[in-house]
């Protein structure tokens, strides 16, 4: 087999004792390890401030392997694997423990890739740590992941930070929606078949939803949550990178640069929300009691450590206007909350009716062509159409119909882990899956707005809504209002 | 249930004892009694050269509906339909017969349609008998099929002879292929989804095959078909019809001036072979002996009766070109013919390539989309598209996937024979799915000069192909010559 990864590289990480690493991080890498990807010369340095030694840390990263890798432990896998295990104790806060870090790392030979799995609050001291060893210096890789601020001002602030230290070529934001098979695939989907692609367009298309929705709430992780918001936490990356995604021109090439510059120019096109149209644009809600898959829920304000007053949402609704010519006149809807009826991410792409249909004496309510992509789970895309009712009849009656592909049925074997793809694309070094400093900066610059207008109207307030159900009633007039109906879950 | 029929009808069969008459139009008549579309008060009067009283007849009748009906009698329905038979002696030369038959219809009353399933060298007798005793006149209905002609000349004979008596809104004629769902729901697939009707052009779509093909040898009608050949007997009805359906412009609305004018269009717009092209763009042969369903079977000339000097074709294909903006650049591959692999019927849209594939570096030869819609059997609409190879690679991998929307596992119940539709049709007194003479017309025009053009060169032959194989390897140059393929069956 082929070894991809052409790069020794020393990973780094930081912070892994938390949750992130041992959930994804450690189980990734293993994957890696399974399918080959990995590089016979790279090592792995966990770090904390924990007194283990290699012998312990090896122990608890198999211990977190086997409790959230989805598959048996493969003992010959893991040899290898294990082999590549160190641990470094560091306090990010002592120069002199960076030093002590950079005489164990080959910065000769391997490529050093850090990866800040700690609070946002600890980035800046291991950027400033790193610096201050010159262990920043080019080809290293930093990967730091959400939440990069609260808004314009917080983020551009981390994103300085970082700047003093680290080349944005060096520096790979994670949204781990970009590392979903189908969210890749819609490149495929969208610049590959002429079929769509020549239908992308707003002589065609009528509206577009974009949807994910968690079971989920809030958990221990209230009083973190409730300073972000399901705005700050989703629409800001996730959604908007999804939208990004579904929205831009075909890049000129597949270069880091070229899908970027398209995702930038959506970025900018985005139409602000302003005062005077918020309160028909977006609609918030907050999670009240109810029962999911058969289990009763409290509600967001008696979580535990909740405070009774709290006006955050945990659902949020936005339609978004795209100021260029492809969008001009379709509308995106977006929704995104906690505690909802299923957890399930899916873009709905729905196509224009005919003008003037033939058969419209016969058919009142003819539902519209529609192109839904399912990002997870069981991912698919199906395509509703309509044909004849077949039988004889003196009236030619339409019925919507369904044509799916299901991408499990079909390719059992190899989806991928977002995490195991970003890992593996970061040791590749290639960018292209990866934020960069403008996009983070462009979608706060839509999203402030937004979260400063609510502040300020009083008009459109957080309504609560029950658990198990899809959102409070002001998500659904935002687009009863013109017209459409929100796709049903099924 | 209501009756959707409403007009008390008169159906006089001409040629009740023969094939046409047995295997197809009894079986549909007791189709209809049961689904209760045929009116209370109609009557169905066979007619023929037969020494039978009606008592005869029905007998007759229930075995012939017994053999060819592919259900159970149920005798309730069965006894409304008996109710209706009477039978009729005549001997369509002695006009005489024809005042008798006056005299036992009910031409105040019902609609008396006459079905001619007679051979055409018949037809002119009925006409002429029917039109002697004002048996004629409007609103009376005549249903006349195929062959009308052998050549523009032969056809407009019959044409005349039937205009003798008869408006063009009298004449109903058969082409089956008219009644078929599969065809009737092209009209909803084409003009109802604005994803296909938006694709339907030069821009979007690389080329469009149609392919009808038969296991069945000649058998019983060498002499017959022999005169025929493929082309006269397939492609200037069936294969054309389709070919109008697939390509005509949006008709202003579905009456049947709307349809036929569109689809005349077409026809008109047909750019004719002349002799420098008709050794690229036509291919005929002539089967061989071969293996069909593990069963050896004899070749053409070896059938019974066979002339062993024949040249008639009993494949052919045919590359067509429509002189029209919407299809210029686009070429239509016909084919057709007996003794072939399996019997199957159905059309592909092959779409073009996107101009600079983004993934080009990475996947040298990509499928083109296709959308595959299968007229019979098992009738369904395919798409082929492509997605990306799931997995970690650094290249990105494309591969051709498929949707699938399958009408009889959708819709098992309601799936209508073509005689079924077209007696129902013929009986509402609806023109739509029947063809009008200009058509008919307009089809010859265009053949004649191919089977004219084969006289007058000697470039182009008739190849010999094995049975059970897809004809000719000419037939393969016609479009291999052009960089494409036949869409291999599956």
């Amino acid at each position: 087999m082929i070894i991809e990864t052409n790069q020794a590289c020393d990973l780094v990480i930081f912070g892994t004792k938390g949750d992130l690493a041992r959930r994804k991080l450690l189980p990734a890498l293993y994957k890696l390890e399974k399918s080959q990807k990995i590089h016979p010369d790279t090592r792995i340095i966990g770090t904390g401030r924990a007194d283990w030694n290699t012998e312990d840390y090896i122990k608890i990263v198999k211990k977190a392997i086997k409790m959230f890798l989805n598959e048996k432990i493969d003992e010959k896998i893991w040899k290898k694997l294990r082999s590549r295990l160190n641990f470094f104790y560091i306090d990010v806060f002592q120069d002199l423990h960076f030093l002590e870090l950079k005489n164990i790392l080959n910065q000769k030979k391997n490529i050093i890739i850090y990866y800040c799995a700690v609070p946002s609050n600890t980035f800046n001291a291991i950027f400033t740590g790193l610096g201050k060893v010159n262990l920043n210096s080019f080809p290293s890789r930093i990967i730091i992941e959400k939440p990069l601020g609260v808004s314009l001002e917080t983020s551009k602030k981390i994103n300085n930070q970082i700047a003093k230290y680290f080349l944005e070529s060096q520096i790979f934001r994670i949204d781990h929606y970009l590392g979903k098979e189908s969210i890749l695939n819609l490149l495929a989907l969208r610049f590959s078949n002429s079929f769509f692609f020549h239908s992308w367009n707003n002589k065609i298309i009528d509206h577009i939803q974009i949807t994910v929705s968690e079971e989920v709430g809030i958990e221990n992780r209230w009083n973190y949550f409730d300073q972000m918001g399901q705005t700050r936490d989703m629409v800001q990356n996730h959604l908007l990178q999804i939208l990004t995604i579904v929205s831009m021109d075909k890049p000129k090439n597949i270069t880091p640069e070229g899908i970027r510059d398209e995702k930038l120019k959506i970025l900018r096109s985005l139409k602000k929300i302003d005062l005077n149209e918020i309160h028909i644009k977006t609609a918030r809600g907050q999670y009240a009691s109810g029962i999911i898959n058969g289990k009763k829920v409290p509600s967001y304000i008696e979580e535990n450590g909740a405070n009774k007053h709290s006006k955050t949402e945990t659902f949020v609704s936005i339609k978004v206007d795209i100021n260029n010519d492809r969008w001009f006149g379709v509308p995106f809807y977006l929704r995104t909350g906690k505690r909802l009826a299923y957890k399930y991410s899916e873009i709905v792409i729905v196509f224009k009716k005919i003008s003037k249909n033939l058969f419209q004496e016969f058919n009142k309510n003819l539902s519209p062509n529609k192109l839904i992509i399912r990002l997870e789970p069981n991912e698919s895309i199906k395509i509703y159409f309509l044909n004849k009712v077949p039988g004889l009849s003196k009236e030619y009656k339409l019925k919507s119909d369904k044509m799916e592909f299901n991408f499990n049925i079909n390719n059992t074997k190899n989806f991928v882990d977002a995490y195991e793809r970003l890992l593996f694309e970061s040791m590749r070094g290639i960018q292209s899956l990866f934020v960069c400093r403008e996009e983070v900066e462009e979608a706060w610059k839509w999203i402030d707005p937004i979260i400063n207008g609510w502040k300020k109207t009083n008009i459109n307030t957080v309504q609560l809504y029950k658990s198990g159900t899809w959102g409070p009633k002001s998500s659904d007039e935002i687009i009863m209002r013109d017209g459409r109906f929100w796709e049903t879950f099924n």
